[in-house]
């Protein structure tokens, strides 16, 4: 199986990491969205990042529709079963990839779009959204703190990429004083194998 | 549980429609996410939707968590448990997520943006986008034509959401002869109880 998307893609990023955690062993190919557009449209003509395609060529997108089906494939899961400990893993992710949308959103309209026909409403917006996204976050790993004891699920795998991500792309966004939670969580798993073996750029 | 946003977000209709499908009853409130932002905000800061209200007043964002959740609570799924039927729904619903998303972007630009700052090497690559979904789509139903004796399941709940929300919003990219198949299978879903009593507006 491979993987097409640069790994400066949280959704990317995402993917293979969970793919390391469940086992699985994927082929990486870094095709970007931008910069190799028609590469990626002969793979995957929607050109959407993560592309995964299968042994048999089919191709599948959209990082939590992948990851069902390597748990699916592998057996395995980086969600709790309990519907109450899942609740919260899913509302933790829900969270995480909410921020990983505003940040990609703020990162296209300051970098894809040339600066006179940027749009202040739309951004300020998106900033409300990305800070609301991180200050939830963060008031839910204070009530319930992640395991740092090498464990690694999939709440965590997504928090620790968004916050990641959000420093690589709209860094002014980032507050580690007001986040700390969050960044003590990101720091604990960029340290471990899973992060270390699959960095952003 | 109380499903909170507007029918006409194709996100929040497919929540909708499965939770009748899963036999579950949610409560809605249709709040707006522009025009109703501050009463949104105080539901859930973010301001996404589709947002789900627990009964103990647990948040979660994002179509696809919320589905998990709901049917990890019903203990039914609208999704085959078998491997190989199961990548090909999921790589429908990929794809009508993608839809969705596209017809998104071009609303948004066309819509939100003052007409003078629009950006058309955008436009385009997002109609680009936009069309390639639909005729991979088009070309999974040609392959594997869905069932229409009355059973629902995500990749056509998805689907057909995808087809009709771009229809409403941006019906300049939609072309019911050349997406035929997608075309006859929507009105079909359109025609089943659980898209009737959910209707877009």
């Amino acid at each position: 199986m491979k993987l097409i998307g640069m790994l400066d893609s949280p959704y990317v990023r995402r993917v293979a990491i969970s793919a390391r955690c469940l086992g699985i062993e994927l082929e990486h190919d870094p095709v970007s969205v931008f910069r190799h557009f028609e590469r990626f449209q002969q793979i995957n003509p929607v050109v959407k990042a993560p592309t995964l395609v299968l042994d048999d060529g089919e191709v599948l997108i959209d990082s939590t529709l992948i990851l069902d089906y390597l748990e699916a494939l592998s057996g395995k899961t980086l969600l709790p079963t309990d519907l109450s400990q899942r609740v919260k893993a899913l509302r933790l992710i829900g969270l995480g990839l909410a921020a990983c949308e505003k940040a990609v959103q703020l990162y296209y309209e300051r970098n894809l779009r040339p600066a006179d026909i940027q749009y202040q409403p739309w951004v300020e917006r998106v900033e409300g959204q990305l800070a609301a996204a991180f200050t939830a976050l963060e008031h839910e790993l204070q009530k319930h703190p992640l395991p740092t004891d090498g464990i690694l699920q999939q709440d965590g795998i997504t928090l620790a990429i968004a916050w990641s991500f959000t420093d690589l792309v709209v860094p002014d966004q980032i507050d580690a004083e007001r986040f700390s939670h969050i960044a003590r969580y990101t720091a604990y798993a960029e340290g471990l194998q899973a992060f270390i073996s699959t960095p952003m750029n």
